[in-house]
Order: C-alpha cells, then sequence, then structure tokens
C-alpha cells in the first residue's frame, strides 16, 4: 500500500510557514501500515499541481492533499483534483448551510460560497475547527484521495475524527497508540533496553525524541476492533514500562510537570521553588499546569548571592567557603525556601548554564539540584558529559531533573543523586 | 530562474523530523531571486531519488539537496547525483585528512571514508560544524546542483558560507537583508503602514511573524556589491522605523530581552520582576541572556495572595478590596519587589492566563503590569481583543508587554497604558 503527500502553497515553497503537515501525516501514515515514497511541495498553481497529482495517481493508492480550500482565487485545489480525474464540480447545501451558520449576519462573503463546491462524487468532510471543509473521493483506478485544508490546527483534529476511521476501514483494521514518557535516559540507550520490542511487527513500538530532551516509546496495535488493538497493545506498554523501569513518569498524559502538579494535588501538598541558574523556568513550567495555585505558591529566582542571603538565609560564610555553585548551597535553598514558604516541599537549583563562567572545578554545565522534604533533604550532582549545547539545553535539562527528583519522592522511587547532561 | 530542492532522509518522510530545511531555503531562494516551484521528500532509495533528480534537470536551473551525505550506508545522495549525470566517484585528499584530525585516535571509522568521495568535477564544500562536506557542481545542460548535510546547524551556516557566495556569483549580485523587530503591532496593521513599501522591487520589504508573536519586517536589497546593497537598504530600512515608529525595538538582535538587558547594562542599573499568571516567565526570559547577572539580582513568583503581602507587602485589605487581579496590586508588587530588592526598577504583573477564573468583570486574558521606576510607577491595562488563544499565548504575550514598558521608558517613549492581546 502506497501513499503519497502532496502539500499545497506558495507560503510553503518561500518558507513562510514550516510543513509540520507532512511530517504529522507521515507519522501517521506509517501507524496505518502505508509506505509513504513521495512528499511534495507545490505553489497554488493549477497547471503544476495537475501535473504531480498525475504522477500521483500512476504510483500511491492513497494520496493525500493539505491546502488549496479556502475561499481566495489561489485555491485552486479542489477544482484541479476535478479536473485531472475529468469530473464536473458540484454543490453541497449542507455546506452552504453551516457557513451562513457560522458566518452569519457579517457581510462580503460572498467568495465563501466556493467552498460548498466539491468534485463529484467526494464525501464532504466537515471542518468543525475553522472554515474550508474537506473531502475524500475515490479515482476510478482506485486511488483515494484526501483534500484537507492547511492550517494544522485545522487539519490534525479533521484527519483524526474524519479520515482515520475511513483509513481504518479501508485497511481493515483498528489502529491504537499509547505513548510512553520517560524522564533520564538516552535513545540509543531506551532502544537498547527495548531491544526486540522494537522490532516487533504488531503491536510495533518505536523511540522518539519529544519535548525538553525527554525521550518517548510508542506503542501501536493494529486489530479488527479498537477492543482488540487494546488488549493487544497493553502487555506491550506494561513490557515496556517493566523494562525501562522508574525514567518512566506517565502513560498518554501531557507532561511530566502536569505528573507532577496531579501527584501533589492527591496528596494536598505543595512545593516551593529557588531558581538560579534557571531562573524562573521551573517555577513557569509548574505553573503552566491550569489549577498549579492549588500546590504552589511561592517561587524565588535567587539569581546573586545577596539574594540567597536575604531571601532564603543562605550564610554569607557558606557561600565564600564553597561558593554559589555548591551542594552545601543547594541544600540551604531548597530548606530555605521551605520553610519561609511554609510548603511541604523546597527545591533548590544553583549552577552554571554558561557559555562563561566556568572553572577547571567547576565546568560550565555543572548544577546542583536539592528537593527538601519534611524527612530528609536530597541532593544531585548534574555533570555535563560530552559537548556544551547552549545555555537553553543546561537549563531545560536542570529543571526536568528537578521535576523529575520530586516525582520519583512523591512515587516512592529512589531519587538520584547524580546525573549527566 | 528557477530553483527546486530535494529533500532526503526517510526519517523525513515518516515525520520522525520536521523539514525545516525547505522553509530555510525557501527563504533564501526567494531572496536571490529564484522563483521555487518544486519542493519534493525522497526516502533513503537510489531509485526513486534518481527519479526525481532527473526531472528536475528538465526544468530547473538550480537543484539544492539535503541530506543523504553521512557515512552510513543509507546516506547515497553523492553517488545517485555521480550516477544520474554519468560521472564516477573521485576522492578528495584533503577531505579525508580533516576527517583525520576531527577523529584524531578514534577507532572503528571505516565508514567515514565514504565522506571523502565526490562525484567527478564537484566543488568540496566544507562542513565546519559536523563531519559530512557538502559540494556543488554543473550538470552538463548547466544546470547548478548543490548538495548539503541535513541537520539543519550544518546546513544553514554552511549555505550562508559556502553557497551563498557561490550563488550571489551566479546571479551577479549580492543580497542584504535587515531584520526590523517590533513588539506590539499586527502583522496587518504592520503592512498597512509600509504599504507602498512591501511592493518595491529592491530593495524588497516583507512582514513575518515572528517567536513570541512578535512581527519582524525584512528589508533586502540586491546590488552589485555588498556596500551597495548595503546602501540600497539602509534607507529603506530607515522608512520603516519612521513609518512603524515606537513599536520597532531593534534592527538585527536577537530579542526584546536582549536590548533590554542590554541597555540597563550601559546604564549600569536593575530590574527586580514580581510576577504572579506569568510564574517565572519573565524572570526566565531575562536571564536567557548571558550576563543578565549584571543587571538582574531578584525574581519573585508571588502565585498566592499571600505570598503578595508576605514577599512585596501587598495589603490584605487591598487584596480583599480590590481583588488580586487589579491595577492597584500590580503597582504594590512592582514598588514592593523595587524597593525590596533595592533595584533601580521594579516590574509586577497579575492577570487572569485562564482557562477558568474569569467573571464578568475580570475576564480571562485581562492581566494588570506595573513598571516602578525611581520616579514614577506606570501601569498597563492589558485586556483580550477576540478570542481566548490559551494560557501560554497570554503569559507570552504578558511577558513580552512587560519588558516593551521597560525597553520604553529606558529609550524615552510613551509607556502604554491599554494594550489589546
Amino acid at each position: 500500500m502506497r501513499a503519497e503527500i502532496i502539500c499545497i502553497g506558495t507560503e510553503l515553497l518561500l518558507g513562510h510557514v514550516v510543513n509540520t503537515n507532512a511530517a504529522f501525516l507521515g507519522r501517521e501514515l506509517a501507524l496505518l501500515g502505508y509506505d509513504l515514497h513521495h512528499t511534495s511541495v507545490v505553489g497554488d498553481n493549477a497547471g503544476r499541481l495537475a501535473e504531480v497529482l498525475e504522477k500521483a495517481l500512476t504510483r500511491s493508492s492513497l494520496i493525500i492533499t493539505t491546502g488549496g480550500l479556502g475561499p481566495t482565487l489561489d485555491d485552486l485545489t479542489k477544482k484541479t483534483v476535478a479536473d485531472v480525474l475529468g469530473r464536473p464540480m458540484v454543490h453541497d447545501d449542507a455546506t452552504t448551510q453551516s457557513l451562513k451558520e457560522y458566518f452569519g449576519s457579517r457581510p462580503g462573503d460572498a467568495n465563501q460560497e466556493t467552498q460548498a463546491w466539491f468534485p463529484q462524487g467526494a464525501t464532504v468532510l466537515a471542518n468543525r475547527h475553522g472554515t474550508a471543509p474537506g473531502c475524500a473521493l475515490t479515482a476510478d483506478n482506485g486511488t483515494m484521495i484526501l483534500l484537507f485544508p492547511g492550517p494544522p490546527r485545522e487539519m490534525e483534529p479533521m484527519f483524526r475524527e474524519m479520515a482515520l476511521p475511513l483509513l481504518e476501514k479501508r485497511v481493515g483494521a483498528s489502529i491504537l497508540s499509547f505513548m510512553v514518557r520517560t524522564f533520564g535516559q538516552g535513545e540509543g540507550n531506551a532502544a537498547m533496553k527495548l531491544g526486540s520490542l522494537c522490532e516487533a511487527a504488531n503491536p510495533t513500538a518505536a523511540t522518539y525524541l519529544g519535548a525538553h530532551h525527554e525521550v518517548f516509546v510508542r506503542v501501536t496495535a493494529k486489530a479488527a476492533t479498537r477492543e482488540e488493538a487494546r488488549a493487544l497493545a497493553l502487555p506491550a506498554v506494561e513490557e515496556v514500562r517493566a523494562r525501562l523501569g522508574d525514567v518512566v513518569y506517565g502513560v498518554n498524559v501531557d507532561s511530566l510537570e502536569q505528573v507532577v502538579v496531579g501527584l501533589l494535588r492527591e496528596r494536598g501538598e505543595e512545593v516551593a521553588t529557588a531558581e538560579s541558574c534557571t531562573g524562573g523556568m521551573l517555577a513557569m513550567r509548574l505553573t503552566d499546569i491550569p489549577g498549579a495555585s492549588a500546590v504552589f505558591r511561592t517561587g524565588l529566582v535567587t539569581y546573586a548571592n545577596e539574594t540567597k542571603t536575604r531571601l532564603l538565609g543562605v550564610p554569607e560564610d557558606m557561600l565564600a567557603a564553597h561558593g554559589a555553585v555548591s551542594e552545601e548551597v543547594a541544600r540551604c535553598m531548597a530548606e530555605g525556601v521551605r520553610a519561609s514558604a511554609a510548603a511541604t516541599y523546597g527545591i533548590g537549583i544553583t549552577g552554571i548554564a554558561g557559555p562563561d563562567g566556568g572553572t577547571a572545578e567547576k565546568p560550565v554545565g555543572l548544577v546542583y539540584l536539592a528537593l527538601a522534604t519534611p524527612g530528609k533533604t536530597f541532593c544531585c550532582r548534574m555533570a555535563p558529559a560530552g559537548i556544551y549545547r547552549g545555555r537553553t539545553y543546561i537549563r531545560e535539562r536542570s529543571v526536568g531533573l528537578a521535576l523529575d527528583m520530586l516525582r520519583r519522592y512523591l512515587e516512592n522511587k529512589p531519587v538520584p543523586d547524580t546525573f549527566s547532561c
């Protein structure tokens, strides 16, 4: 089964927009078992689009287009597809009706009406996320053609809601995916531990590099029904969890901070933060979660030594004896903010994000992270391994590690005392 | 002059990597005056790559490929290009030498040696950002072919350093761009003010949506020499500045926070921050700039009312009378943090980032931002215009506005008291 993607839009060629649609569709088609051999980008030009479409019809059993469905003159995908297939355009009354409801009494929308015309034989795919509907049709040679609008926030949900059921029906299977998320382990290491799991045909397991340098494992099963796919996938998900161990922080969750905020909420506990090199990034990630106010009240960015002393009670002679980037100071920061904010937990982070400020003894990338709990204060030394990957990288890894230390503590798992980044 | 881009790599088709190379090259080629009609993505497959290359040779005078230059078996771009052009592969001693220097005594790099072979007639383009060199060659029909490695952090600087001079020579012109950055104005509004400037052929002016929802204007001039291009561009840059006015915060600068930190450093002044709804994002952006410690010592995330009172001295009865999201509280936060940190300036931010917590009187998206200075405290009310674009959007706009208020004050420009987001 060969599939082909054609992305339409001069803005893509000119580089005003990065083509994330191709990547999204590539992932979805691979999961469905399609072989994707070609992705093409063409501008808003009927002749060149027709040429690419004709070529695609000779070699692919599924063609997906994005873009060129809107109401402006350069939106010519539907008409060009109709011409290539030798079909007339026909009017869809239901689309006109829903456009009327969308625009109400707003004037000057005569062009919108072009959105209600489709190639003969097309099934309209309603767009609940914008105005331009898509459509599905089958060419005389049996090739399925799916037309989607260009904006990813319209295309992606439309694909999942409308196209996936059609494609699952076509390939005769339901497909279900689970994303296992991990923190603190490289992709190569994860792949090694997963071993033969990554070679299995159904369910499949594949590693991905996710946001914040985390490694995700996507487990996907294909079966006749959704329930059978679930029954097939779940043991593999458990096997992935078992092989990767404590680095797994969740399955089908949004983020590490979401897990941490959720665990704290369940327990009715609070965390307070004291940050130096991360400069507020930890507080920012915690407060990214709606409802974080139930578990987070106070964050301090103590960027200067004087501020560490004034707000956290770090003794001046400790700073002089050990330096601001030291285990002693990290512990003092965590305990200080825990006490002053009267929180259950306190986190302290101090380090050298670079590019300057490193020494032989304390190199750029060295960060101490402390977690003060009711019983004990943990401290982890994060040290650079290999090349310096930039200030933002060091800061992001530090914040991830701080969140993961707290996650591990809350889940009764060992909190590390060293970490390579 | 027609150009064509061919991106090679199964990881692009499968969507494991988003194709930013195509967008980057699209922008660069447009600036050079090339018409880009086609961009193709093919997997690591010699037959399909050869087919796409043969088609491209019939219609384009410039072909740029990315990917498939590394030392592994599936890196087949150079060999396939050589085959399509009917040329043998020849060895480049200089590349072997630089690979030896790069790898030193590390073992097991036999495959690396494939990187020293090129199609006959190719000019090697050295890679100072990785191991795989690129190359430039001219087909018998006169089409120029440029081969680059796939990783953007290698391809982009290589293109600028090695290919741009070649292409400028080919098109007989030097091309120079200036990026004018603005905060606080929509793209449509900016385009309207620029008017006919955006229609000029040389220099050109075009608007872009940049990071953090900022609008950039790129001014580009083409001339026989770099100096002539500069002489042509600079008056247009000044005209853009004049038409857009105070929203311009810099030309060819990295970010608004870089400008703010630079202005504070020049004056030997400091800023301290007190954040509620932005949760540390303002402190994080300031401390993203290396050397920020000279101008920033203290940031407070006062997410709870109790913390606003304890750390900033916001009176409990003020919170009760006006609510935490109010002009009074924002002013008190800015003045409180300025005083306690003994900084020149204090910034206070309090608002409702949503999705919940809004009321008819204080809707989601309402944010008060205050800037305390030695003489006066400014306050700006940021109110939502149109649909709710999410928690992150509200937070990012608030932080941008706070930075811009300080930038305007430091540049003796009027500080706004209302802002639509």
